[in-house]
């Protein structure tokens, strides 16, 4: 069913100030977790929202604290995130990071101790609306293989890249594997395949079927060897940056709980000309004929202002069952 | 066959020299050339030199010049490559991002109008050698569809990042295609299948043939729609930061020359922490049972350094009729 934006939101933040999150805490969680549900991240929003909630009254999340600065020169800081609220701890870091950006040009937050920032497009939306290049990155529990093996343990990692431009930035958001479990159990219960292989069976083979994915725990990361290297490496760099858990120390604590993240942003040039240069590139690149009927060609974040748009105007999906079970927390 | 390292890279700076290369920049482009080969990344060492020595007899690479400083504040420089060799630029590139990160703990480089990188990986190994963490990344010439279309107007955009170990440093170097066309015909000559799909038939189905792969120019970018925007998103930021040319524009000019490119360094903390840090990652997901016999789980770099001492040891390994075409440039 669909429900106005306002509703949805003043139902996160309800249940947020049952569970004595501050007002301002509440209302800013609140808010993102709508607009995730608002722009189409419906499995970061409202879907989420009640393992959220269970994992602040299990303490793996703990409301109504701040982060603390730990170390960090000039252009970059670390901060530990005292296992609070990922949202706003990420909110608070893109902001840091911002600030930075307009003293140094560029600046780097690297954060431990911190918890699941839900759509990591979130921040690169945030950065964009500042006027500045944001890319920022997240460890998560380990949930694929390295390329060569087959036991979890590398994490899909998200990666956000977000780019301002007048008229709809352009933001990159994408975990390293190529189907989130997410997505691979929301085929299953619709019994579909997926569009393109996803993973290995038990056998070893690739498959488009999500069932066989799911049960060998053996979903791709992007490009095969490639995105195992990339996930490798965001870890590495989230650890060693912020001096935080790895995947693994995440994985062995048992649940998805005080990750490390990295926030950097860099200050465009805001002029005519790089209108122009990003003008430029997104016409070259929707200048290419399409594969077939129904296929466009889309920058990365085209089709979620266009989500957003429509659910401003006819309301935000949601599963109506889930909705129910929020409305009664 | 085998040749001894020294010997590469002096036939290198031979005829470097012979094309007027002052003594200092045919020195180091020798180096990095035969750094290349010595590597295993013979793509982009012997095999590339003589398309090298052609582009800079046809002035599409211009000799004996240096960067100049375009714009930029505090921990973020413009610079003009002028058409300059690219190996050289872009190790002089990450060089200035290197002391901008001494500087301000994280520094950013932005280049226009220089050439072909060469390996790069490269620069990454500088940075990591310099004890830095390195990032950069750079356009090419439209070899890729965008996603949902067929024509090509994306280029594979390679993305590096390196991280220094005490131990053999850690360093990423992947092109945004999942086959490069070099890779593609390495296969097709051998009459070999690919390993996993690397792009589409004429008819728009994936395939493993190289050849089909070849002729419907629609090679596959990492993880279909996700690589597709992440190739978008680095000329993006390639071309906006450096205010150069973007892909489109140099598709248009007829030659892969006047690439735009970014390095970005970080300065770690390099203390004891850290090397338990990385040490606990890599244990970690050299953890994981192995996929097979055959099969192994190595770190971005690792076979590198494996190779590089090889070729030490034993030679660097040529290719007989590349090798007698370069001795008789």
């Amino acid at each position: 069913m669909l429900i106005p934006f306002e509703k949805l939101k003043s139902e996160f933040k309800r249940v947020l100030l049952s569970l004595n999150f501050n007002a301002e805490d509440a209302e800013l969680s609140a808010t993102i977790f709508a607009e995730n549900s608002r722009d189409g991240v419906y499995t970061h929003g409202l879907n989420r929202f009640p393992a959220f909630v269970q994992y602040v009254k299990d303490a793996l999340i703990v409301p109504n604290t701040k982060p603390s600065r730990t170390g960090g020169f000039d252009a970059i800081e670390q901060w530990d995130g005292h296992l609070g609220v990922g949202t706003l701890n990420a909110t608070f870091c893109m902001h840091r990071a911002i600030n930075l950006a307009h003293e140094y040009s560029i600046g780097c937050v690297a954060i431990k101790n911190t918890n699941h920032w839900m759509r990591g497009g979130t921040y690169g939306w945030q950065a964009a609306e500042a006027g500045m290049i944001g890319i920022c990155f997240t460890n998560t529990i380990a949930n694929m293989p390295p390329w060569g093996g087959i036991d979890p343990r590398l994490g899909n990692n998200p990666l956000v890249i977000g780019i301002p431009r007048k008229g709809g930035h352009i933001v990159l958001d994408m975990a390293i594997s190529q189907y989130s479990f997410g997505k691979l159990n929301l085929y299953k219960s619709r019994n579909e395949q997926l569009p393109l292989p996803g993973g290995y069976d038990k056998d070893g083979n690739l498959t488009t079927d999500p069932g066989e994915i799911i049960d060998s725990v053996r979903p791709l990361p992007i490009g095969f060897w490639k995105g195992s290297g990339l996930s490798l490496v965001l870890d590495l760099l989230a650890a060693v940056l912020s001096q935080g858990r790895s995947t693994g120390d995440v994985t062995k604590g048992g649940s998805e709980s005080g990750v490390s993240q990295v926030f950097i942003c860099v200050k465009p040039d805001n002029g005519p000309q790089t209108d122009a240069i990003i003008k430029n590139i997104l016409d070259y690149t929707k200048s290419s004929r399409i594969e077939g009927e129904g296929k466009e060609i889309l920058y990365p974040g085209e089709n979620t202002l266009r989500i957003r748009k429509k659910s401003m105007e006819e309301g935000v999906w949601v599963d109506d069952e889930i909705w129910k079970k929020v409305q009664q927390l």
